[in-house]
């Protein structure tokens, strides 16, 4: 089923132990589609300035990415720039220019409207607004929001989170918008502004899925080698739309099914520089490491104590 | 089947933002013993000075805890103070008192040298290996240990692990031990010391089981609310060990149920002050915790994407 993402597309410089890269393809629409494309054709809609490396772009459209919705305007790109403590706990932005992004106003094309699946990708509550504004019928909708959003456009983000199905988010955001430490007792306030469904990401400690009367918990795969977290949680995003748009589904067993296709391609953003970790990487990998995560958390349980 | 732990037996005064509890039962042989018991009977081997509350520790012996090997030594019993950060993310050490424990010297009874599941606590390790030197023919060994004797009896501590079955520590320990941050790669680190499993506690992020060729992940019950996380890695022990001495196994399966046992006693252990947590837990409220827990990382597989 078709499949819509909207958010940055950007050039990223980023410092890690392990080595550097400058103005390298990054965003939160590329992680998103790069990760979602390998289980279902991925439509962006985002902005570029005149410098983007256009080139590039085109290569991943063979892996069946629709770039057609994003927009060139007049001016620099989207850059970011930023440097990862030693042990990849932390990390410290060097620089930030929003370029065209600064004013992005995204504008659907009639073939990207009907669109079922959707992930409106971090940016102005406002804009994604806007965005479910032009959409004909979606049938899921999941977004992500950023502490800037909810600092700034608080009221904007509860009108938002009252019409979207899953709120998508890790679990700094989800404290700093609920106000409450215990990240359990954070989703369930979120819950209660509307979405059926919060997808808590915790980074190297896997996420959270939590619906109403259930949880669910997927770890992140155990890698003794992580080169680059920067993007992991678009990544994670696009596996689990993904996997959604392509069984065309949103019961509550394919929702778990999708939280482990999500850490899986999380696993795979980490394991390189931006998103060359995606390289080498086709849905036979993935299904294997689908399988890999089902075991590393499967309890034999037939056994029984008395 | 019989099962032994050497520790302390403590007088604890607590302070968390939910209340503060002074001079209450608590150490690692009582965390252990207490969630332990709910599963197998417990011998405990530890020492206590003329002040500890006996009646006390002869209230759980209904429980099943065999106190026997509970040294009344002339002196103050080991006293701690700590102080919990608003989150519970955090704590600080306000007093230590060893009093009797700082000569601690475990003598087995004749009646515990034939334990067949054997928990050493975190004492010093040529204490952990002259109490291995005293029994007979244990049948599954595991051991806890701290930073303090990483670093100040780090040979005795490399001997002991060439002879035991587990390592069971905190991420900390395993990455001051190791002297890696990965807690994949020093967990391989540890397994090539000697034990032929290393069990990894991180808190409110599960714990990890790493085999040589396999890894089992339990996530952390999804508790609302958390009243003193103090014990909660014992009464991971205290299930794990006590699991395993009821069923009568050392399988890998039965291992991993070990580590769902184990996080389920975690998870009842922080539930209330000191041993609190366990007052009103019995047989039936565990089992009905392992399902949660089963269910809590469930995926249905059964329908595979191609």
């Amino acid at each position: 089923m078709s499949l819509l993402v909207v958010g940055s597309v950007a050039l990223d410089s980023i410092y890690t132990p392990f080595g550097e890269t400058a103005d390298a393809l990054g965003g939160s629409a590329v992680y998103f589609s790069v990760a979602g494309s390998l289980l279902n054709p991925v439509k962006v809609v985002g902005v570029i300035g005149q410098d983007y490396p256009v080139a590039e772009l085109e290569q991943l459209a063979a892996r069946g990415i629709d770039w057609s919705g994003v927009e060139r305007a007049n001016g620099e790109s989207f850059r970011w720039k930023g440097k990862y403590s030693y042990d990849l706990q932390s990390r410290e932005t060097l620089e930030t220019r929003l370029g065209v992004f600064a004013t992005f106003d995204p504008k659907l094309p009639e073939s990207h409207r009907d669109a079922e699946y959707v992930f409106l990708g971090n940016i102005d509550p406002e804009l994604q607004l806007g965005v479910l504004s032009q959409m004909r019928a979606p049938k899921l909708i999941a977004c992500d929001t950023m502490n800037y959003w909810i600092q700034g456009k608080r009221p904007q983000l509860m009108e938002l989170l009252a019409r979207v199905d899953i709120l998508m988010v890790n679990d700094t955001e989800a404290r700093e918008l609920s106000g409450d430490w215990n990240i359990h007792r954070a989703a369930r306030w979120i819950l209660a502004r509307g979405p059926k469904r919060v997808v808590i990401k915790q980074g190297e400690h896997g996420a959270l899925l939590m619906e109403p009367d259930r949880t669910f918990y997927v770890p992140a795969f155990p890698l003794e080698e992580v080169f680059d977290p920067t993007g992991a949680g678009d990544a994670f995003a696009g596996g689990f739309m993904g996997y959604l748009a392509r069984s065309r589904q949103t019961s509550p067993d394919s929702m778990r099914r999708a939280m482990v296709y999500g850490a899986t391609m999380g696993s795979f953003a980490v394991a390189g520089f931006g998103v060359r970790g995606f390289d080498t990487i086709d849905l036979g990998h993935v299904l294997e490491r689908v399988q890999m995560f089902a075991d590393l958390t499967h309890v034999p349980l037939a056994e029984r104590i008395e």
